[in-house]
């Protein structure tokens, strides 16, 4: 598919800390940035309604109900059948959407994609992948949370869904995956590292062996695969870091009347900078491993980060992901 | 103890990537500052011998063997008795010194120190400990690589004496203990992480709940708990993102001539910066759980880091760590 393939993507109005402003407002960007986007916007009546009457290429989709940031994701997306996040899987399962983005409930979110979406054949455990910022090329990391127990060969399988990911959207034809461990040898590590770098070393395409927590911001590696206990660790150390040094740089540069007007002649390189290093620019990240296009993002996300997903969304659509997520289990016999 | 107590440190002159000239000046820097510490120098007698003539306050312990960075510790620990790794812990068994400090192979330090010191009885696993620096109070991290395996039991014990030292280290009497987890709630994490959190808010005074890895840069515990998988991937993580983002501050700032002349101006903010992020300022990290003080430093740390540690072991020893530690445990029936 090219650039000009019209994509339809299901939004969740309800969804996030900030809902629904934050997304109509990212959803109006998006539609303008890519003429060929359409949006199925999906929540109550008075949120929707006036906003899709105003926006061309954004249709309407009632769904009464909202689940909340702190329900039972299971109970919830049982009981709630109304629910945006249960509708918005609903219209990709029934192929009247290509994708479904929330920024609401990121467990809601995976338990209904996975229950309504359904896993392609021969997953064991869908994943959680986000392109992390680094100095060097980004990369993806995964899982980042869908599982926080893991078993060997989940840990393969993630490897391979996210090498397709990094085909999809970072457009590195022959991914270099690695896994996060503690040391560079293969006999390092946790039981579950050393026993995922065995099946890793002998299954994954790419495999470049272990990769440790110093050269992850460097860019080491375009896959780098791990738990999702450890992974949902490091991406939130990561933003944290980026938030605290951005933060303390600031002080720093405004702790006197020269610094301040240095400052001010630094600032585009600083704005290059946190732009470059801003968690917001690619938005979202995509369930792997079900059989339709899910994305998460942040709660805390601003207008710009849903815009960001939605282009994230588009890529990962006209890239064929699912299909080649697919493909790539399928030919390593998953 | 005062300050002014004399401490009494065995030092491996032939640990690290740069030894023994790091380790030398290091030590140098380290007597001069502490009037009252004395240093064991444990080496070959030709590189110990000649700086114990031209230094007060440091003598020679001739060790004829060196454990390599690439040994299997357990190994060469039983294989080289008159190594200057297994010599310097058994000067601390001896009681001829209070403390032994090397930048070698992490693993022979551990596994000598545990062998030759012997643990505190009752100790589950020894952990390594280390303050990380962060924008608000720096913070005890363990375990950081002792045992990448871990079970509830052992999280509590680390938390014990995490917070031992805690008070030594950072002189606060009342630590605010955290389990690293990846969500606020008792119901969140890994089977670990939950099993963990249910006997630390049984069992650990002081502790506080979950922090997420989003919250640790901003220093929000005095102690943060976790296994040595996670915790060695965020020291190694905090200290790459640290190394990484330092690096594009100055490449932003030198962008462009007007940007170098306002370089120069902010010059000294930005140093201030890169000092309190500076993981030599602490220097070596204790493997708490052993009877005796063992400081275990990185292998690329420079002669700064070597100073700092010493400093470290001082205050350690002057704080009565150990003893603490010992105390810690035995009052909750560990």
């Amino acid at each position: 598919m090219t650039s000009s393939t019209v994509v339809t993507i299901a939004v969740d109005a309800m969804g996030g800390d900030h809902a629904p402003d934050v997304v109509l407002e990212g959803v109006a960007h998006a539609v303008v940035a890519d003429p060929a986007l359409r949006v199925l916007l999906v929540g109550p009546e008075e949120v929707v309604r006036p906003f899709t009457e105003a926006h061309e290429r954004v249709e309407a989709v009632i769904a009464t109900e909202v689940i909340g940031m702190e329900e039972h994701a299971a109970a919830a997306v049982r009981s709630k059948k109304d629910s945006s996040i249960v509708v918005g899987c609903r219209l990709v399962k029934d192929g009247e959407a290509q994708g479904f983005f929330s920024l609401g409930s990121t467990g809601a979110t995976m338990t209904a994609a996975t229950l309504v979406m359904g896993r392609i054949p021969g997953v064991l455990r869908p994943a959680i992948a986000t392109v992390i910022p680094t100095t060097g090329a980004p990369c993806v990391l995964l899982d980042v949370g869908a599982n926080a127990d893991c078993k060997p060969e989940h840990l393969v399988q993630f490897a391979v869904m996210g090498a397709a990911y990094a085909r999809t959207a970072l457009g590195v034809e022959s991914p270099r995956v690695a896994l996060l461990n503690i040391g560079e040898e293969a006999s390092k590590g946790s039981i579950l590292a050393q026993e995922a770098y065995v099946q890793m070393a002998a299954r994954v395409p790419g495999f470049i062996g272990n990769i440790e927590g110093r050269e992850l911001p460097a860019g080491g590696a375009d896959v780098v695969v791990t738990d999702g206990f450890t992974g949902n660790v490091a991406l939130k150390l990561m933003e944290g870091m980026s938030r605290q040094l951005l933060g303390e740089f600031k002080r720093a540069l405004t702790a006197s009347v020269a610094s301040k007007v240095a400052a001010a002649v630094l600032r585009p390189s600083l704005d290059g900078l946190r732009d470059k290093l801003d968690p917001d620019v690619h938005g979202a990240a995509p369930l792997l491993g079900v059989q339709g296009l899910a994305l998460i993002g942040h709660g805390s996300s601003g207008a710009r980060a849903v815009t960001s997903a939605l282009r994230v969304g588009a890529v990962a659509v006209r890239g064929g992901l699912v299909q080649r997520v697919t493909d790539s289990l399928g030919s390593m016999g998953a």
